[in-house]
């Protein structure tokens, strides 16, 4: 091929009605008058999954993963045509693609599964014929013709696995933001678009409750060092530039963002003998029932004594403390304590690392406007505090300040 | 296998909703209670399909039948992991699959491809080990993994292929109505079910406006001497069975039913110079735009000119005069004229061979109710009247009078 591969992908909002879908079309276009050849990424249109998913529990208390996969792959399966069908009608080459013809595959894990490889031979002989190949985003096709999904995010996944394939020389994540911003624009009005972001800060403000990206796509990215470029949908505007940290020439060693996420829980298993293989049996039954654990802390044992406290999302709240409650009695634990109505706020940057004075100005910030710190936890870059829910906007505004974003 | 296969097609009404997918689970379930392994061919839910061409039209002017294929077999995408979970949530263990996934091979005529053969390992397979197999209807896979549909009534065609393939005991078509009648019940109150029809008999019901099943699908299990049994999903009730004619023992030699089809369209082309390959030239046209002619006429030629009368369903009468117009001038013909507002009426049976009376009473009993006949048309076993659309239910009931079905 001689002509540059570039991937776009775009997400449900940015494919919400056909007039949308013909919007993304005209931008498709005009990328591949640019001199691009262009590989299409569809999530499922609008609120599709949602209703696809009520669906579902009208006719199965428990619908089986496998056959929730097949279901919700319906959605990108109607998206993707309908993205070729628009640009057909703007007189450009088109075809849509499935998962499965795609050559996305992938493990047998429903619901969750993971790319194990991209076979493009197809993409490549349809874009060789200047074809645009527009792919079902979300799912992939696992042993034995297995439909699978990817999980929440899944779209960005298959954009970036496709990229690193194909080896595009960009890629395009349109989505209804401009940007990655320094806090949430909804709630810091001062908020400021990062005109670049390292990828070790983006998937901590990822994980941290910024919804932009998945965490995963990020990690396939920086493994194969492809540049991700995020824009929105519905307005022109530079965006932000996901790329290393050598990228990023201005603002070095700062902190770069303000991450927060409501709807949070916290679990505590109190007065646990504190004995080898503990924490296991306390977070492998959690893992089984799919309920990732968030901030985990452990207490100072005491007379052999500890307590194990963690946070979960609040949807999950409830059927954790039912885990917990039966691992208590087998561990001999005294009781489980369980908290909802928290939010998580993290403060996010490469300037953290080796820079004490971040963390204590954190938390003189927190206290210095009255907001309680409930649990600490922090990585190389970020520094997370679990806080009362009704407190969050008040703490994301003073840290922003407080950090002169 | 040991136990017998059973082959259950159910149709888009019987899945409007989510009820009715769990009414129709029961009935699946109570099938695998009596000892059978069940083979589920579903249809998409309600109204499903014409809501997909709906979002198509919105997006472009003229999807290509390749992008609408892949659209539409979403349809059944959704309605097969559905019957699945209802069915989990009775406790019964069942699997759905997709064409590719079934093994349904076809040619790669988008819209309308014909199965080529059935790969039925999975389905086996998963019939071995005690599992429902639902597989999503009027899909297929062609050449180059391409997902294809089979046209009108295509779950039929899906249903019984599966049924040869997989050396059925029984084909079971549920529908919305109890069975094949002698005349459409709604516009004969004394309409009886047929316990049993012969296919060809039923082949010409179909062709001539009976929608209960799709001709195709009718010519494979007679080709086969499979055995189909038309019932409704709504009712108990003993339904119809379609099947050899040696397999009717009573009734044998008579009219069977009175068939009708509403919005027809009569074209005639005008002053023909009658030479050869002139019927190729006005066919071929319209076959190209995939319009299907159905009664022709030509009249007897005068002075080497002649009139070629034809009739299409109403909705394709523009595009066919367009076309019928620019090929009239170029093969010399005087002019096009197009009548539309007319119908069908077929008297049906194997009684018609070699009984000439039978035409004669049919053109005695509409002349006596004062209904002109506008064309006439003739198989073996089947007489057509076209009548004017507003004499269609008078012309039914005397019709099913004369020959007291």
């Amino acid at each position: 091929m001689t002509r540059p591969v570039l991937v776009q992908k775009f997400g449900g909002s940015s494919l919400g009605t056909p007039s949308r879908v013909k919007r993304a079309a005209q931008r498709i276009a005009a990328s591949q008058d640019q001199g691009f050849s262009v590989v299409v990424v569809v999530s499922a249109m609008g609120d599709a999954t949602d209703r696809l998913l009520s669906l579902a529990s009208r006719v199965s208390k428990e619908p089986a993963a496998r056959e929730l996969d097949l279901l919700l792959s319906t959605g990108e399966g109607v998206s993707a045509p309908l993205m070729a069908m628009a640009l057909h009608d703007l007189g450009v080459s088109a075809v849509s693609l499935l998962g499965f013809q795609a050559g996305i595959r992938t493990d047998r894990r429903h619901a969750r599964a993971r790319i194990v490889g991209v076979t493009p031979e197809r993409i490549e002989r349809e874009l060789e014929s200047g074809r645009v190949v527009v792919v079902a985003g979300f799912q992939g096709i696992g042993e034995e013709m297995e439909v699978t999904t990817l999980g929440r995010g899944g779209s960005d996944t298959s954009a970036v696995a496709l990229a690193v394939g194909l080896k595009a020389q960009a890629c395009e994540i349109f989505t209804d933001v401009r940007g990655i911003y320094t806090a949430d624009p909804r709630l810091v009005a001062s908020a400021r678009m990062l005109p670049r972001i390292a990828y070790s800060e983006m998937l901590e403000l990822a994980s941290a409750g910024a919804r932009v990206m998945h965490p995963r796509s990020i990690e396939i990215a920086e493994a194969y060092g492809l540049e991700l470029h995020v824009r929105s949908s519905f307005h022109r505007g530079p965006g932000t530039v996901i790329c290393s940290e050598e990228g990023i020439m201005e603002d070095r060693n700062r902190v770069r963002g303000i991450a927060h996420e409501e709807h949070v829980a916290r679990l505590s298993v109190v007065g646990v003998p504190d004995r080898p293989g503990i924490a296991a049996a306390i977070f492998e039954p959690l893992a089984e029932a799919d309920i990732a654990a968030d901030v985990i802390v452990q207490t100072a044992s005491h007379e052999g004594i500890t307590d194990m406290s963690f946070t979960v999302s609040s949807a999950d709240g409830k059927r954790a403390r039912e885990i917990l409650e039966s691992v208590a009695h087998s561990i001999g634990a005294r009781t489980v304590l369980a908290q909802n109505g928290l939010a998580k706020v993290s403060v996010v940057g490469s300037g953290i690392r080796g820079q004490p004075g971040v963390a204590a100005r954190i938390f003189q910030t927190l206290a210095s406007n009255g907001i309680n710190i409930e649990m600490i936890s922090t990585s190389e870059i970020r520094i997370t505090c679990i806080i009362t829910a009704d407190r969050v906007k008040d703490a994301v505004q003073a840290l922003h300040t407080a950090f002169q974003l």
